[in-house]
């Protein structure tokens, strides 16, 4: 770590962006955030009504939702147009000098088509290379560069990603060169031994407890891949991950939940 | 223009966005001009035929397009979303960097939102600063900016923008420090006397011609506002405007129509 710059990567959650009050919240508190910063966003439900209204049929199977071609559209049009550009113009507002990026944008992040095993995933990219040049020279310009979770394979087709993993992938990529803090920021005040009371939450988290709690069927559901990828980035390199609600960003002595090895 | 650096400016109409064999012409015609450049894209059907499938009536009044909340989403979804990534990911596969901007991304243009006058255009921005240096900065990097017609207020509204009047401001601010060359690509060889007749075409045309053609209704529509543009570029320091297909990116010899004073 040493002399190394701070960088913070911040994971907002999509049931933030599609609530006024709560990115109204965020907007609030990302400005406390000195230093330079990455901002990803996850999509919300936006995407779900959009492909609703235009009749297009939500493809599932085993419970995982598979990106058609007709899906990759909307994901593309809500993700990195509507919900990316309304961030950064909201941020602009403020004065962050902030500027949209799919991972397509300067070949910012490159993907593979998931390999068919037992599901064909459709257009859904598994990461490959975050190009952390990229990112630096946008940074040392004074901007902070906005991810949506759009990737591409780097002959020309577009892939759905999924937000967590970019976050901790960037998060990974950026501790080559900056001492990096990560946050996934949600609706809850972090990870919580009883999901019913907030006043359970757990402020330390190491991987022995996760592995008891998931077995425990206290973590489960989207909060399990959420903490492999969590504790991924603390695996390498990223010195520290915090879970919490977006207050987090303006007062770090709130309450929340900190990853430890 | 001295020593200045060259940079290419480069309009491409929603109807060579639209049509894959167009694009394909593009994308290898782009190859071929060499040193800098800032790609911008016009919308195409897309917007419409998404606008339709909502269910959302397209508001005219007097014959030109209103812009209400829902077309505004829907429009920056189109362009800054589907068409810009679609873009940015081709342009990649062929080995331009390129990055994808609307004008809220570093704040690279801002615009107001248009005075009602007579009709309320709605969430319509007519361009107040173009910000060379973000520009600047990215060509510099080796990057290729690719705008869509989105601009921003600089207090979080999104604003729906001329493409052709983007083009235009973008190649007359650029001016200030490059040598700058404005191209506006769409799908006839240039400014024809017949509209009918491709052999018309008119390979070098002055504003007094330009105005004597208006007179006889053999420049009309959207031609209009588009040499409106295009004059108001080489009347403010831009060096060189060309009208035609895309195969002039490849080929400057190849007939087109260039501009006079």
């Amino acid at each position: 770590m040493g002399t190394k710059q701070l960088v913070s990567v911040i994971k907002i959650g999509g049931d933030i962006v599609d609530n006024p009050n709560l990115l109204q919240s965020f907007y609030e508190n990302i400005k406390q955030i000195s230093g330079p910063k990455i901002i990803i966003h996850g999509g919300g439900n936006k995407a779900s009504t959009l492909q609703k209204a235009l009749g297009i049929e939500p493809k599932k199977i085993e419970g995982r939702r598979i990106t058609d071609a007709p899906t990759l559209e909307v994901v593309t049009m809500v993700y990195a147009g509507l919900l990316n550009k309304t961030l950064v113009a909201g941020l602009q507002a403020l004065g962050v000098q902030a500027i949209g990026l799919s991972g397509a944008d300067g070949d910012a992040v490159r993907a593979h088509k998931r390999e068919v095993v037992e599901i064909d995933y459709g257009f859904v990219g598994d990461i490959d290379t975050v190009q952390v040049s990229v990112f630096q020279e946008l940074l040392v310009s004074g901007m902070t560069p906005v991810c949506c979770a759009i990737t591409h394979d780097g002959k020309g087709q577009l892939l759905n990603t999924n937000a967590d993993t970019l976050a901790s992938r960037i998060a990974m990529a950026m501790s080559s060169v900056y001492n990096t803090q990560l946050f996934y920021c949600f609706t809850k005040a972090g990870v919580l031994e009883n999901v019913n009371h907030p006043e359970s939450l757990v402020q330390r988290l190491d991987e022995e407890q996760y592995l008891r709690m998931k077995q425990d069927h206290k973590i489960v559901d989207g909060m399990i891949p959420k903490l492999d990828t969590a504790f991924e980035a603390l695996d390498n390199g990223v010195f520290s991950v915090h879970l919490g609600d977006v207050a987090i960003l303006g007062d770090s002595t709130l309450k929340h939940t900190t990853l430890c090895l």
